[in-house]
């Protein structure tokens, strides 16, 4: 059963990451963790004729990598947990739709893969479920044209701005033991700090992830130190350096432990100014960076929080600021 | 701890609703159910300056309300489960933001409403909570211009189309014993058709209701005539005559007990073709009319299907067909 702790904290009893995989694009392929990615391509299509049906076949080819390495039937499978920032969550519906998996949709914006694993947990922690599978996407090229402009339009970027990753993770969470452990998850409260500006995401979700930081802190009785790595989703450059001072007014110092997905998947000559975000961009680093790193017990207990920006192009033209909320899931290897 | 019975389905065991609210529009308070509504504006802006910002002003007029029914504040609320048909789920997100509460965001298109009492079901069973909120909205005029044309144009619909419900629910999912138990889910599968038709929803989501009550049925070892009302969420006349054709080649026959929100929300004369359609539709038939009828106890046991399309415009204009899920929960009094 799941303990409440503090305010805002599960812990989960037997909960585990069974198996994990990430495949992305071109650009991430050439960037610092190119060859760690289960599956990389060379262009953006992959041979589909669309950039929104690409983004599908990435997602079902991550969740796919995920079962076959653990060896594991799509019937072996009790629940779907995605969702992806295009409209109507298509990235997942129709890149999920063949597995025949009952299928939970979700929306966190890109804090989605927090957000997956830690329903997932829960539902495995209460018994709903021996063996599911949470996964998220994003693509550069359907994100830029759906929230920002045709991609042929070239118009310049602030520095602030942040490159959608193309890439997917997905994760098997299942009772059956295995190397790491999924040891509690915090949801994370909608924050409004009236960040309006659609090319500093990061401004917009810092907030958000000091509060669930925070949270999770204060409910476990635990500081920065207890943890090899505090790893925020897609923060970039610019939300990062936020977060570091929003959680040092707090008197909580994360400077060392802190690491940023969005800044760690591309290089600076890269040209992504403020780095990468995207549902698939701390999908991508976590399944195909660092879980690995667990199982090799390189690391051994780790926060990841991923962070989303609630809005839409229509809230944005309508006047609405940006929310931001973030998801936090404490990982574990014994 | 929730029990798996059968293929799919999960028994809960202390789960209950503890209060449930609806808030509609002004053509939902002249149909057929218009009095059962706790709220029931004269028109679609509820003094808001967008369509967006009015559903928005919807959902959370029905999750302030489902609350001070039931004198909960929002800081004993664990969790909010919510989410809309709007790109991104702005109206969920946007409405429910001053609540502070951890939220969920979920995509289930028009089965929202039963994918988050699902959820929410599944979270309080295992202990991870024990109040949590589920609710979602729709509304005609946002839904119209977003999925559509503009609400300008005037075109003609065909019969087999079936017209957006202004309106939310929400409810109050608890530990805490109430009259009305949420005894157990049984999350669907996408079901693929081949329907492309964008104004034939029914058909493209009775499959997907076919399959899950029948899941429910098996798995369970009932039949329908252990149920006072079959109720599906918004599958209109076209999709209702289709459900209950599919159900009879499996050997089911759900006509005496089957009834559907679309049908019921609206009268013959309004003009709405095959019925009602949208998220806000079976959530606020559900929470507005069913749910009190319940806590009376003139309904003792049903089963509740929301059924959902996932499609988008890009993913129409692209070629693909509209894929249905649907999610049920069972709900009985003692």
């Amino acid at each position: 059963m799941a303990q409440r702790v503090g305010k805002q904290t599960l812990q989960l009893e037997q909960v585990y990451i069974g198996s994990f995989a990430a495949a992305v694009g071109k650009k991430e392929k050439q960037g610092p963790l190119g060859r760690y990615f289960d599956i990389a391509f060379d262009d953006e299509l992959f041979g589909q004729d669309s950039f929104e049906k690409a983004e599908s076949f990435l997602q079902r080819s991550a969740v796919e990598t995920a079962l076959k390495k653990a060896n594991i039937a799509p019937q072996q499978v009790q629940y779907l947990f995605a969702g992806d920032l295009l409209n109507q969550c298509i990235g997942s519906t129709f890149g999920l739709r063949e597995f025949g998996i009952p299928f939970l949709g979700m929306y966190g914006a890109c804090s989605t893969m927090a957000l997956t694993l830690g329903t997932a947990g829960v539902f495995i922690d209460g018994g709903g479920a021996k063996q599911v599978v949470a996964a998220t996407s994003s693509h550069f090229c359907s994100a830029e044209r759906q929230f920002r402009f045709p991609l042929e339009y070239g118009g310049q970027r602030p520095q602030s701005a942040q490159w959608t990753v193309t890439g997917s993770g997905a994760a098997v969470v299942c009772s059956a033991p295995s190397p790491v452990r999924l040891a509690a998850v915090t949801f994370g409260k909608m924050q409004d700090l009236n960040v309006t500006d659609a090319n500093n995401m990061g401004a917009a979700m810092a907030p958000a992830a000091a509060d669930t930081i925070a949270a999770f802190l204060q409910d476990t009785h635990t500081s920065p130190k207890d943890y090899d790595l505090i790893l925020t989703g897609d923060l970039g450059s610019v939300g990062s350096a936020l977060l570091v001072q929003l959680l040092k007014i707090e008197g909580v110092s994360i400077a060392e432990q802190h690491k940023d997905c969005g800044v760690m998947i591309f290089n600076k000559n890269q040209d992504v100014h403020a780095g990468g975000s995207g549902c698939g961009c701390s999908a991508s680093v976590l399944c195909g960076y660092i879980l690995p790193k667990m199982a090799k017990k390189e690391l051994k207990n780790l926060l990841f929080c991923a962070t989303g920006a609630l809005m839409s192009p229509t809230s944005s033209m309508q006047g609405e600021s940006i929310l931001g909320v973030a998801h936090l899931v404490h990982l574990t290897v014994e």
